[in-house]
C-alpha cells in the first residue's frame, strides 16, 4: 500500500465521521444556536481533515526537504518533519470558521432586536446596519487576540523549523507570540487585580492590583508553556501525547463550570466556554497527529507543534483567567525545567541533543550522558555526587575516581535511570501515565486544597469574569 | 566586503534613522497621542529592521535551501528566495506593537473617565477595571481581523513557497486568507448596503442591500488583489515596485480625507486613518525589500510577498470601505489579468513560466513565446491573427503559413513586443511609470469623473463610516 494514501477502510470511516459531524453542525443553526455542540462537531471534522492531510502531504514535505532521521530505530528511517504545521493551519482555519457559531446567539439577538432580554437591553439603531450596542465586542476581541497569538507563534515556529535558529533565540519565540494577546488585553480590558489568599488578606486587602507585574506574569506563562513542552521531547509521540493529556484535563476542568454541574449564569461560564472552543478542535488535530506520530512514528511534529500546543494552553489559561490552574497541569514540565537548569545554565555541559540513547543491540532506550572531558570543579562534583546518592542522576567514574560521565538532566533520562532501559513505546506510555497522575493531582489541589487559602472555590463565586 | 553584512556607512545611517524615529515615537505619548506621527516613526524603524534582517538572513535562507537562480543574468547567480516572508513578519509584529498607539486616545479617555466628551458620554464602571462602554471595540475588532487575514496569507504563502503548490490550488490561497476578515465583518458589522449611482436611483432607491452578494464581492476583491500582483511578476524588482506605487497612491488618497484638506470630524476620516496605519509600515518594509530586489537583485521576494502585498491592499480597501477606489489603482494588473485569460483558460498553451526571455548575446530581454506543437484551430488562429494585426501579440509562422509561435500573454511581454528588446532594469522602470500614470488617472476618475454618476464626492459627505 502507498504509505501516503488512505486505505479504503480509513476513507470510509473518515467520511462517515465528517458526514455525522456535518449533520450535527447544520442542526445547531436553530433557536439560540448550540456553540458547544457545534464545537464538538467541528472537532470531529478537523480530525478527519488533519488526518488525511498529514497522510497526503508526507511526500510533498519530503520533497521540500522537510524530513528527519529517526535515530532511535535500527534503520534510522527518514520521515516527514514539521507536520505540526499542518495541524496548526487546519486548527487556525477551524477556529476562524467557528467565529459565527460562537457568537450566533449574539448575532441573532442583535439583529432581531429582541427575544433575549439579557443580551439586548437598549436598542440603538446605527445609521446603516444592525444595532451594535449589546454585541459582546470585548469577547470577540479577546477571541481574535488569542487567534493572533497562535498565528504569530505558528509563523515563528515554521521559521524556527526551517532556519534552525539557535537555542538562545528560540526561547524568545513564544515571547513574540504572546505579544498580540498581551497588547489586546492591555488595550481592551486592562484588569490587573488578583484575589488575595485569605491568610494574607489582613495585610493586603481582598484584591491587590499587580499593575504591570500582571503583564510580566502573563508573559512568563506564555513563554513557559510552549518552551516547556518543547523541552519534554525526544521520543516518538511524547510531545503530542503530553499535550493531549493536558488538553483533556483542561476540558474536564472547564466542564465543571458548565450547567448542570455549576448553575447558569455563573460569572466564569463564558471564560470556560471560550476555553472549550479553543481546546476541543485542538484535541481533534492532536489526535490525528498522534496516530501518525506514536511509536513507530511515520511523521515528526517539529518545534512548530510544541510551540503551537503550548500557546493554545497559554491562550486559554490567560484569556480564560485560570492560569494558576493551568500551571498545576504542567507539573511534569515544571519538574523537567527545574531539573534541566544546571545544564541550561551551563553548570554541567549541555550537548545539542539530550534525548535518550538507542541501543541497537538490545533495541532499548537508555539514559544519554554528557561527557566530562575536563573533570568537574569540586563544588559541582560534590553536587553531582549528592544527586547520584539521591538517585536523581547517574554518574560514571574512571579508575582515579574522577567523574567522566553523568546522565543528561531530562525527565526522560531520569525515568530511565530509575526504571532501567526500556522500549521507546513503553517509555512514552510511562510518560503519559506520569502526566495523567500529576494532572489529576493538580486538579484535586485546585478544587479541594485551594479552599485552605482562598475563601471559596470559584465554581460557586468568581471574579474571573469581566464582561 | 561580506555581502550579508551591513557596511559601516549603512549601519550609521540606519542607527540614526532608528534613533530619530524612536525620539519622535516617545514624544507621541502626550495629550491625546499622535497616532499618525507614531505610524510614520514606526515606518522608519521597520525600514531599518527589515533592511538589516534581509541582509543578515541571506546566508541562513540559502543554507535552508530557500534559494533560486536568476535566469535573466549571464551567470545565473543563486540568491536567497522568499525574503518577502521576512518583511511580512516584521510588518505584522509592527502592526501589533502599534495597537496601543492607534487607540491611545481611547485608552486615556476610557481610563480617566473624562476629558474628551465625544468619546466618553456615559461612565459605567465595570466591576473590576476601567469603564468599557465607549471604547471603540468595533474599530479594534476590525483592525484585528485585518491582521488575522494578513497572518493567514503569510502562513499559506510560506507554505506555497516551500511546497511548490500547483497553480490551480495557489489561486485559492488568498480566498483562505480573506476568510477571517469576512467572518469578522459578518459577525461584528454586517453592513451590506451600497450607495446607488444617481442614474439608477429612480429604479433602485438611494441604497441597495446586496446581502450575501456583498460578501462575494469582498471575497472577489481579496482574491483578485494578491493573485494579480503575483501574476505581474518575473523581472527584478517589478513585484515590489508596483506594490510600492499602489501603496503610495493609496496613501495620497487617504491624505485627502484628513484635516486640513477635509474638515474634521468627517465620517470617512477613521477609515482612512485605519488605511494609513496599515500602509505606512508597508511602505517601510517594501522599500527595504526593493533596495535588495531591484536590478540586479540580491534577493528574491517569493510568492509570499506578492500575496502579502495584495492582501494589505485588500484589507485596507475592504475594511476602509473604498474597494472601488482600490480597483482603480489596479488598472495595469486588471489589464494583465484580462490579457492573460486566453492562456489561463488554456485556449492558448500556457508554459509553466511566462517571464520575458533573456538573450545572453545582447544582454537584453525579449518577449517569451509559447510554441504550437500542433497548429491552432482555425478559430484561435483567426483570433491570434487579429491580435497580431492590433499589435497585441506577435506570431511567427512557418513556411506553410502555420502559426508555430506566439508571444506569451503578459503585460511585460506585450511591452517588449511594442518597444522591442530592452534591458531588464529599463523594463522595470517602464512598468513603474505605467503603474504611476494609470494610478494617477484612476484617482482622477475617482474624485472628478465619479461626480457624473454619484451625487457628490464622498470627501464632503460620506456613508462609508459605520462607527
Amino acid at each position: 500500500m502507498n504509505p501516503s494514501s488512505l486505505s479504503r477502510q480509513e476513507t470510509w470511516r473518515l467520511l462517515i465521521l465528517v458526514g455525522a459531524c456535518s449533520g450535527i453542525l447544520l442542526n445547531t443553526f436553530q433557536d439560540e444556536g448550540a456553540p458547544l455542540i457545534a464545537s464538538i462537531a467541528f472537532s470531529g471534522i478537523v480530525f478527519a481533515v488533519a488526518y488525511s492531510l498529514i497522510r497526503w502531504l508526507g511526500p510533498v514535505f519530503m520533497n521540500a526537504g522537510l524530513k528527519g532521521k529517526d535515530m532511535a530505530k535500527p534503520k534510522r528511517p527518514e520521515i516527514p518533519e514539521t507536520m505540526g504545521a499542518v495541524c496548526a493551519v487546519v486548527y487556525l482555519l477551524t477556529l476562524i470558521f467557528f467565529i459565527p457559531f460562537a457568537f450566533y446567539k449574539d448575532i441573532v439577538a442583535a439583529t432581531s432586536g429582541g427575544g433575549n432580554r439579557d443580551v439586548v437591553i437598549e436598542v440603538h439603531h446605527v445609521e446603516t446596519g444592525r444595532m451594535l450596542h449589546r454585541f459582546p465586542h470585548g469577547r470577540l476581541a479577546s477571541y481574535l487576540s488569542g487567534l493572533l497569538s497562535l498565528q504569530c507563534i505558528v509563523i515563528l515556529g515554521i521559521g524556527d523549523d526551517l532556519l534552525d535558529i539557535r537555542w538562545r533565540h528560540k526561547v524568545l519565540i513564544p515571547a513574540f507570540g504572546a505579544i498580540p494577546m498581551l497588547i489586546v488585553y492591555f488595550v481592551d480590558f486592562g484588569v490587573t487585580q488578583v484575589v488575595v489568599p485569605v491568610p494574607l488578606q489582613p495585610y493586603l486587602g481582598s484584591f491587590v492590583d499587580l499593575g504591570w507585574l500582571y503583564y510580566v506574569y502573563m508573559a512568563a506563562v506564555a513563554i513557559f508553556c510552549p518552551n516547556s513542552i518543547n523541552m519534554l521531547a525526544g521520543i516518538n509521540g511524547v510531545e503530542v501525547a503530553q499535550s493531549l493529556v493536558i488538553a483533556v484535563l483542561l476540558i474536564a476542568n472547564d466542564v465543571l463550570y458548565l450547567a448542570p454541574i455549576t448553575p447558569y449564569p455563573h460569572p466564569a461560564t463564558d471564560s470556560h466556554l471560550f476555553s472549550l472552543y479553543f481546546l476541543l478542535p485542538f484535541v481533534g488535530v492532536s489526535l490525528a497527529l498522534l496516530l501518525h506520530n506514536w511509536y513507530p512514528s511515520k511523521v515528526f511534529v517539529g518545534d512548530t507543534y510544541c510551540y503551537f500546543a503550548g500557546m493554545v494552553f497559554a491562550v486559554v489559561g490567560i484569556l480564560g483567567h485560570f492560569s494558576k490552574t493551568l500551571l498545576l497541569l504542567f507539573i511534569p514540565q515544571i519538574f523537567n525545567f527545574l531539573y534541566s537548569t544546571p545544564q541550561l545554565f551551563k553548570l554541567i555541559p549541555c550537548p545539542r541533543h539530550r534525548l535518550p540513547k538507542f541501543n541497537a543491540v538490545t533495541g532499548l532506550l537508555d539514559a544519554s550522558v554528557t561527557e566530562w572531558t575536563m573533570p568537574p570543579s569540586p563544588l559541582i562534583a560534590a553536587g553531582l555526587e549528592l544527586l547520584h546518592q539521591l538517585r536523581l542522576v547517574r554518574v560514571t567514574r574512571n579508575e582515579e575516581g574522577q567523574i567522566v560521565e553523568s546522565t543528561n538532566l531530562t525527565i526522560l533520562n531520569l525515568w530511565l535511570v530509575w526504571m532501567g532501559p526500556m522500549k521507546e513505546s513503553r517509555l512514552a506510555w510511562n510518560m503519559v501515565i506520569v502526566q495523567v497522575v500529576c494532572g489529576i493531582f493538580g486538579l484535586f489541589v485546585r478544587h479541594r486544597l485551594a479552599l485552605l487559602v482562598f475563601r471559596e472555590d470559584n465554581r460557586t463565586f468568581g471574579l474571573q469574569s469581566y464582561y
